[in-house]
């Protein structure tokens, strides 16, 4: 007997995709470099001619309607968004519902159907999303360049090919998960002279709809893996982006709208749902009782009222101080090179960014023998000056600021109390002579100055703190990553002993730990398929990209069983 | 490089245990039967004279102290245990702490080397636990028996083989989980003409303390499962018991202390803390900010209390309101004896045991042709009868009514303004002639009178709901389901298409149903390794015993990383 009937799309794309989920799920397991997503922008991956292309196709939509989406609406929406680099506003309208009721009811229709199809069905669909978005990669590069500020390398990788990665990722999971548990099972258990028998029949059900918020700096990367971990179990998604980032997503939700069309399913499965910023309508959503999950990429403040709403499953991305505990190293320069590239990559706007540089005020040991504590500092604001003084590197690392509310701090930052080792000052962009630009600024803060600084300072904001030894820095540290979170910590040390004393401690506050990057990796940067981000258990955000519990809170299992005589 | 270097236990007893939580991690994702502690209490599987040793154990310990425990302590505190079976108080006292902070800071520091433990030792310390307390199931019993009111072969089997069933359900998943990744990785990517590369450290970390506070009617099926689960994710466990059921969790937290001081571990990292009815510590341990897991059984209102204290990860089991559907059947009488044994099992005081019987007002199609409302009510009635007035059976099926206030609300039922069908009745048992007992009440509600109850009516009281059809019956019955939640659900149906709707529409409702029981098996039981218990989906319960979510949000991963040159 078959209670459970699967639904069947039209076009059935599991067997298309097959190998390739379950090498993804390999790799999720064994933790090594993996990338199905090429994250060089060269034609030989994606096209002769589609940079040229897709950069015409963005530029013909700036100040036109988004036409992609294949989504129900009432109303068009000019948004806010604008470009750091021109610092004029995009003028794209979206397709929207003028009311709240209106995203729920299309949400909750386009739910039904997709919530009893099988999991093979939706892994395929799911991956095939991910394929047609590759050919939009350049477009989704020139759209998040012109919302984040973001360079434009990184604008292509965050949100082509590494956001893809992550949407694997959380798919690839989610099919191990959901397929997990044997579905139909034939139970026998013998009672004397005779067996008791029942068939037993397992089903995953999706916890109902889910709300994506996005925010302002990685509209894409923070955003896909809740939005495809929420599909994957089951649920429906609104996504409601940050008013100043929407572009980037809207390509996304056009995709999927897309193939889901082309596969019968009802495209108000994933829901664009932008606002304005001076009307947003982020809680109405949150707090309507059909919202089940809600994932939540930003601030401290919305994303604490957001884990405080009763009722749902919440999954959270919020700021972090992250520190670089600096105890000794072989190269000095290799070492502040390394982290003056981490401090000015997309100008500290990356939630991974190290805040706090923690050097005993005796210095440090290294190859040479001995560094003063100013030595370190002076070879990191050297490195750092060098960097975004140098006239191609400095704005292709540094990009341009996204908020007022950024550039506003930064600016401010050297009236804080602290000695002012590097001032900020704008970066020059031959190609945008109007960018939003400002380099970091380096403060070192003394034992009596501590203590004006607490809590994240987002954007190129750098203090360096003396501090007696490195068990201070650590403990410091320690004590900074479970009061105010951390995503990422860098330590520089030639001991062993520290090392693992320093591994240690951090794990204890929930913080990896990267040790020595002197090459051509840095602090800011975690690899889907190998790395986990944040990693749930310290104030930074209560979720991981991607670890079991972001899959698996997503739907509950519902076994079944008949009596057989 | 060796980062993280696993503490030793000096006992490692992992080897011997290997194969058995290999069998029993396989079980868990079959979901066919299993079951390697025997269920019946036969002299063959647990020693010739074990239960007369027990019961003379069991008997020494009344009106004395209990001192089988290793914890610290500064007091000794009498319960207010007393015995359904024979009216009187246990009169045990148990060791304890005379303030809240002493048992922090005892499970605080014990929590030290256990966190930095490997898994494989955890996982041989734990199965070894399950092990020594097979010694202990026919004390289990009786303390069971003369605290929850259980008949003695349910004490026996919730308690003793059916309890460490779920415990070592729990260790197997938890132990998958731990290991599931990669915890050492040469991550090497390639980036151009030489190869970027890091050694990865995955390292997992327990939340930190955990709270598991008992219920008053399954003092160790209920407890075991998230005290075992925060154990193996490398947590530290204090047990805030029932005042009214403490002997038998006292039983099994002596045991694992004895394990732990054997293996060199510190016996506090699990302990006792029990309290008097009138002065309960349960607020103040949950609200303790170093307490971050909460397990949970019992009421809706605390339940709900401990789901909404902020920043813990908080499991429960509530209350539900469980319903059977009847729609049409082979063999009346064989249906309305399963019925009238699920009421009657432990007088109704099982979280599984069914409330709302929903009978269409035209009758139902049976073998012989039709039945009408009023014969399937007379059959339920008078297999009801049959049961409990059976000089054996009956009080063996029905135990004892565990507490007063259950006692008056099953004598007040019957005028809460519905039709009585049957009245509640004392049970006669012979061996215990003061024993509290009360046969079940059954109730027809009719159109009108539906509404007089609302949610769950604990203890042995039935409502039999007349329907305009099946139909009607599914929506009260899935409306019930999401509002006051449902852990169980029985159909009877002989059709097929009916069955699926049954199936899928309280699959909606996060329901799992069972069909058509009319032999050995009732709806009220769940079978380890099998039967997920509680979906987590509906207000019954935000918890499952044992899905991956209830193991996964104990710990956190976090994987740090050393640059290779």
């Amino acid at each position: 007997m078959q209670i459970f009937t699967p639904a069947k799309s039209s076009t059935t794309t599991f067997e298309k995709y097959e190998s390739l989920i379950k090498e993804a799920l390999e790799a999720v397991h064994k933790r090594e470099h993996y990338s199905p997503f090429p994250e060089m922008p060269s034609p030989a991956d994606y096209g002769e001619g589609a940079e040229a292309a897709q950069k015409a196709q963005f530029e013909a939509q700036l100040g036109a309607k988004f036409e992609h989406l294949k989504q129900s609406s009432d109303a068009w929406l000019e948004s806010d968004e604008e470009s750091p680099f021109t610092g004029k506003a995009l003028k794209i309208s979206y397709p929207a519902f003028s009311d709240v009721e209106s995203y729920i009811a299309a949400s909750q229709k386009a739910h039904e159907m997709w919530k009893h199809t099988d999991v093979k069905t939706r892994a395929g669909i799911l991956v095939e999303t991910l394929q047609q978005l590759k050919s939009h990669f350049f477009e989704l590069a020139f759209a998040t360049m012109h919302t984040t500020g973001q360079s434009y390398m990184m604008s292509f990788q965050a949100s082509g090919p590494h956001a893809a990665d992550r949407a694997l990722e959380a798919i690839a999971l989610g099919y191990s998960e959901l397929t997990r548990f044997a579905d139909r099972v034939s139970w026998e258990k013998p009672a004397g002279k005779f067996n008791l028998k029942l068939e037993k029949f397992g089903m995953n059900v999706g916890r109902g709809l889910a709300l994506a918020i996005g925010c302002s700096t990685f509209p894409t990367w923070n955003t896909l893996p809740g939005l495809y971990a929420s599909l994957i179990t089951g649920n429906a998604v609104i996504v409601k982006p940050h008013p100043k980032a929407i572009y980037p997503i809207a390509i996304v939700i056009g995709v999927i709208q897309n193939v889901l069309k082309e596969n019968g399913f009802d495209p108000n499965l994933v829901l664009l749902a932008c606002d304005k910023s001076d009307n947003q309508i982020t809680k109405k959503l949150a707090e309507h009782p059909a919202i089940k999950i809600i994932d939540f990429t930003g601030s401290n403040a919305f994303g604490n009222y957001v884990e405080g709403l009763p009722g749902k499953i919440v999954f959270t991305e919020k700021a972090g101080v992250n520190s670089i505990i600096i105890d000794s190293i072989d190269d000095l320069d290799a070492m502040a090179k390394n982290i003056a590239f981490s401090i000015s990559l997309y100008s500290g706007q990356m939630c991974t960014a190290p805040q706090n540089i923690y050097v005993p005020e005796s210095g440090i040991a290294v190859k040479d023998g001995h560094a003063s504590l100013e030595d370190v500092e002076k070879a990191i604001v050297e490195q750092t000056r060098g960097l975004v003084e140098h006239p191609k590197a400095g704005h292709a690392v540094a990009g341009a600021i996204q908020s007022k509310a950024t550039m506003e701090r930064v600016l401010k930052a050297k009236d804080i109390g602290g000695k002012v080792l590097l001032e900020s000052k704008p970066i020059s962009n031959p190609d945008f002579p109007d960018a939003h630009t400002q380099s970091p600024v380096i403060i070192e803060l003394n034992r009596d100055s501590r203590n004006l600084v607490k809590g994240e300072m987002f954007g190129p904001i750098v203090f360096i703190i003396p501090t007696k030894d490195t068990n201070e820095s650590l403990e410091l540290a320690s004590k900074s990553a479970r009061e105010c979170g951390a995503i990422t910590c860098g330590a520089y040390t030639q001991n062993e002993e520290t090392m693992q004393k320093i591994a240690l401690a951090m794990a204890d506050a929930s913080t990896a730990v990267s040790f020595n990057l002197t090459g051509g990796i840095y602090v800011n940067q975690n690899a889907s398929f190998s790395d986990f981000h944040v990693s749930g258990g310290n104030p930074a955000g209560n979720a991981s990209f991607t670890n079991p519990e972001f899959v698996v809170k997503r739907f509950v299992r519902v076994q079944s069983r008949i009596f057989v005589k």
